[in-house]
């Protein structure tokens, strides 16, 4: 009824999926759930997930009558600005919502990662007579969850994981929001399920509380596999005229049909008034401090014995860098910087990956079946990489739930051009302020013979315009390690670096390590530029050598390298100006599309870059086919040159 | 060996599947598959799609050896530039390539859609005894095509509407290219396609010639169901050090385990030479030639008995408007201008969709599970409206597999954040230029209370930033019918249509049907204006509201309405200078990322937009909370007048 009524007074929301699980949520969160309210951080909580997140008034119900910091007064305000209670779930903004949810499916992948970073945390921290790390996943999904891709490539791989503390709630209401799903979706979900080597739990009646609890007891009974149990419920459960239609999905029900199913439930309390009987029997306060205080019992246990492993542990879930991190990092920037070898930034990659992983116990590892390719594994990486299938989309999810759960600092591979299959969460990661870092090789036309469908050329661009995600597209290996560094130091949001296939040379400079970390910076310069070149990774030797050329004609040009663009926005004007001086005509060079750049050259500069899709042939002949050359940057940045210019 | 030796001389390509695959080919080529190498547009011919593309050389193999037009040269330059052997299947480029494929998992879509359309258009042409639609579409899939979310999505859809004309055999040779499957891919997949509903047809030697033709043989008996063909194989089978490993998939064998292959399989001819006794063993233009012109036969008896329908479905196929279209458009264009009603422009686009839908058979609407929301039905659409369910990446492939496959016009609805989903199969049907037309909806912070999950932000720029995708965000009832025109009229390529969720007025301009269809116009004006305020759908009724408070300040600003900046850029200079004249100070006002909007309004210009998330809260609290008004726009505009600039 609380769904209901907020949805009500909002005007807008979903009491369908409120209703049609309640009784399924009655039962978890009363009898099974291990959390505590009063404090929704707490390492030993069991996590909840609510994948099909348009049930958003079903959780804050949960939340608020188990007793978190969620009053009543933010579910009246349920959908409105500044409330912490958004159509919905947030994660960072209400206390107790884990993730953010709403794009379908990904919730499920969201408590893949969360349950596989339960399983890692557990076999690097526990101790014999010591399980610290010990804790379930429940997800709640719904049809539409299950009809997405995602679903897909999640659950196989948490077949394959047998991630046994994993389980998921089918709200089988066999409805969507077109209507019946059997016209649409006829799939037979258990064995499906059981394809991927679950143990499912078949028919359960999401209504009757003694069946659920049963079935939830079996869901936590040990198998080696994780759990699917198939809730029979109907959506819009006790309103009599709207139940198990899809009209109960997305609009408030209506004031006369609210008020039939009062009488219908035999609820009499008014809108957000909480008869005290109803607020004892869900106030989990109690039993959540008991069970917190028990886990930190085990804890101050387990750090008498095992004092390193407990103050590591707690670093870790803090997110803190280890001590010394800093100093390590900078002298390796600086062996970098003194070797100055020429490679693929993707090679460059792998080697700044190699040297971060013996510094950073916290970072995990792993491709979407191009591993070889993307370098994303090191010596030694062991159980540290995952293989994650050719599943680029759950790849980013489940790493958003593996930073989620804490205690890991992800980063995954695959090509440029398949970050289009993982887009969506990409940006759930930028909305959370989630550290995952995304390994993007191949980052154009310079993979060559792979052709069009692999050659990104939108891509770069396309992520630069997700808020909140630094987008690094580093020229050498030593940007390729300044990258890196500030994609593991960043704490409020998700990297992606976009690195070469192909070999690149190593530029120089005596501040370089510095001035690099500020995004964009002066490369080469006589003083005095007259023209401006700005570049990007496999570009920036193309913008040096149009710099040589134009010397030749005794123009002037300054090359700036831009690894970043979100990074050096965020410095102040004095940097800025400095490295990009006003009045000085500017040129920018990146293999990709060129119409974000204006930002930077304005309408009276100049992009060399590609607009159209590549084609299939080796890198030099796609290079000079498409006009991304040394020389048809000098020329164009000649005509740029105000002695060339006519008078505006 | 073609596809091993022209490996060999690009010196990159993926040898190991055409080799584990030859055999299955062989089999269905030689003695099943249903085409005419000398017409590869045959409207009766069975369509194949090759859904691991990367094996494109047993395909153009395949293609040369059956006597399409794709001489031994261009076999020998297989990835260089300009060679019709490109490193993925372009469709377009190479006569017999039916779709394009290398995104994993998208070929089968494309698949579903082709013989979803294939049973549409017998439904709708066929006659009792005239059965001018029928033919199979097959379709090769490999274990990285069973990962991806969207082989779900599709399959999954496939089974639902039980097409039996499609058949799928997976290449189960149980390596991918981090090696043995087993630890990341684990699927019972055989049980996955049954739960389904899809005839499995298990464990067929993928090797044994006679296996494959009963199992072939089986596949194409009726059943009412799709079927999978699961084969046994080895990649890079005949490769005596490299069979059965990963080092097969991606990269030539080299010189000597290439002699040890040809000595293995008793190949004795050298790269690139055929013996004429395989070459005409291979031969299909005789059978080819035979099977259309029996096809032919049939056809022309159906064309003298249903002479109309014959005529219509050369029409269709041909994929012209039928006659009178353009008069019935404009006529139905200035209806809508003569009403001047405020609405959505979702349900101005519901509008012009049963006007269109009664113009032109061919359109085929749906929508991922969001029908009553993205307005994609109409009245009496029935079997013309598809139920896609939550499946947006599926849809959009669905949708490239129809238009390839010819005789409709697909479209198809969700919530334009979910664009994210589906973007990789956006970025196809736009690299093969294919008549696709994407509806969505609820198209920035309008939408309201559902929240910062399904408020765009950055997606209408980076839908811009997909090369030969024309991207329309319409401010009316009006510019929406120009824009459905447009994108059904379009021939070269896709269409996004970006709609809102809230009313909009109706602007007015005498000449506005015919100024929209050039992409962006002057929506008001009093000659010589001081500042040009460009805006785009619902941010229109905001640039001319500023524009009134600026005339009350005495300063006089242009309004351009940009509905489609890919139309505007396409327009001839002496139209676009006339909109937008140089020297005169512009902002751009759009609820998105602003970054895209400097190609117009350059570095002196201005944009109101938003760069950030969104927030859960009614439209109008968001709009004011974000800045986004008529007085915010008016404030920033007159601050670029140039009597209020300082001189520069």
């Amino acid at each position: 009824m609380l769904a209901v009524d907020a949805v009500e007074a909002a005007k807008s929301g979903h009491p369908g999926m409120p209703m049609g699980m309640a009784d399924i949520a009655e039962a978890l969160w009363r009898r099974h759930l291990r959390h505590n309210p009063a404090n929704p951080d707490w390492p030993g909580r069991d996590r909840f997930v609510l994948s099909n997140g348009h049930g958003s008034m079903l959780l804050y119900g949960l939340l608020h009558l188990t007793g978190y910091d969620l009053p009543m007064d933010e579910l009246r305000r349920f959908r409105q600005l500044g409330s912490r209670t958004p159509g919905h779930p947030e994660h960072g903004l209400t206390p107790g919502v884990e993730t953010t949810t709403g794009p379908l499916g990904q919730g499920i992948a969201n408590a893949v990662g969360m349950a596989l970073a339960e399983r890692l945390l557990g076999a690097e921290f526990n101790r014999p007579g010591h399980r610290i790390v010990d804790h379930r996943t429940f997800c709640f999904v719904g049809d539409g969850c299950l009809m997405e891709g995602i679903s897909h490539e999640a659950c196989s791989l948490a077949g394959t994981l047998g991630l046994e503390k994993l389980v998921l709630f089918y709200d089988d209401n066999g409805i969507s929001i077109d209507g019946a799903v059997s016209g649409w979706f006829a799939d037979d979900t258990p064995r499906r399920f059981e394809a991927y080597g679950w143990r499912v739990i078949r028919g359960v009646d999401g209504h009757d509380t003694h069946a659920l609890d049963g079935a939830i007891a079996g869901a936590l009974e040990p198998c080696g596999r994780p759990t699917l149990v198939c809730c029979r419920t109907e959506i819009g459960h006790g309103s009599p005229a709207m139940a198990g239609t899809p009209e109960a999905h997305g609009a408030p029900l209506g004031a006369a049909e609210v008020a039939a199913t009062r009488a219908a439930l035999g609820w009499t309390a008014a809108p957000f008034d909480m008869p005290p009987e109803v607020r004892a029997a869900w106030d989990a306060r109690g039993r959540g401090a008991a069970a917190e205080a028990e886990w930190q019992a085990g804890f101050d246990a387990y750090a008498a014995t095992h004092p390193q492993l407990a103050a590591e542990f707690l670093r870790r879930l803090r997110g803190d860098l280890p001590d010394g991190f800093a100093a390590a990092a900078d002298a390796w920037i600086a062996a970098v910087a003194d070797r100055a070898e020429p490679m693929a930034t993707r090679k460059a990659s792998q080697q700044a990956i190699g040297v971060l992983a013996g510094l950073l116990p916290e970072l995990l590892g792993g491709s979407a079946d191009l591993t070889g390719s993307t370098l994303t594994d090191w010596p030694g990486s062991g159980g540290r990489h995952l293989h994650y299938g050719v599943r680029e989309f759950a790849m980013a999810a489940i790493m958003n739930g593996m930073a989620l759960h804490g205690g890991l600092i992800p980063f995954g591979g695959t090509f440029l051009v398949f970050s289009d299959y993982a887009r969506n969460g990409l940006r759930l990661s930028a909305l959370m302020g989630l550290r995952v870092i995304h390994v993007f090789t191949h980052d154009g036309i310079g993979l060559g013979e792979d052709g069009p469908t692999h050659q990104p050329v939108e891509q770069a661009a396309s992520l630069r315009l997700i808020p909140n995600l630094d987008v690094w597209r580093p020229c050498d290996a030593l940007e390729t390690a300044v990258a890196w560094r500030a994609a593991v130091e960043r704490t409020g949001g998700p990297s992606a670096l976009l690195l070469s296939r192909q070999g690149l040379p190593a530029q120089s400079g005596a501040t370089r390590a510095r001035d690099a970390a500020r995004g964009g910076y002066v490369l080469a310069d006589d003083g005095d530029p007259r023209l401006v070149l700005i570049a990007t990774g496999s570009e920036v030797q193309i913008a040096m050598e149009a710099r040589r050329l134009l010397a030749g004609r005794g123009i002037a040009a300054r090359v700036v390298s831009m690894p970043c663009c979100e990074v050096f926005a965020r410095q102040d004007a004095d940097w800025r100006c400095a490295v990009l001086p006003d009045g000085v005509p500017r040129l920018a060079v990146e293999a990709g599309a060129t119409g974000l750049w204006r930002t930077y050259v304005g309408l009276e500069g100049d992009v060399v870059g590609l607009d159209r899709f590549g084609e299939s042939a080796p890198a030099g002949d796609l290079y000079r086919h498409f006009g991304i050359t040394a020389e048809a940057v000098a020329e164009r940045a000649r005509r740029l040159h105000p002695a060339h210019s006519s008078p505006t």
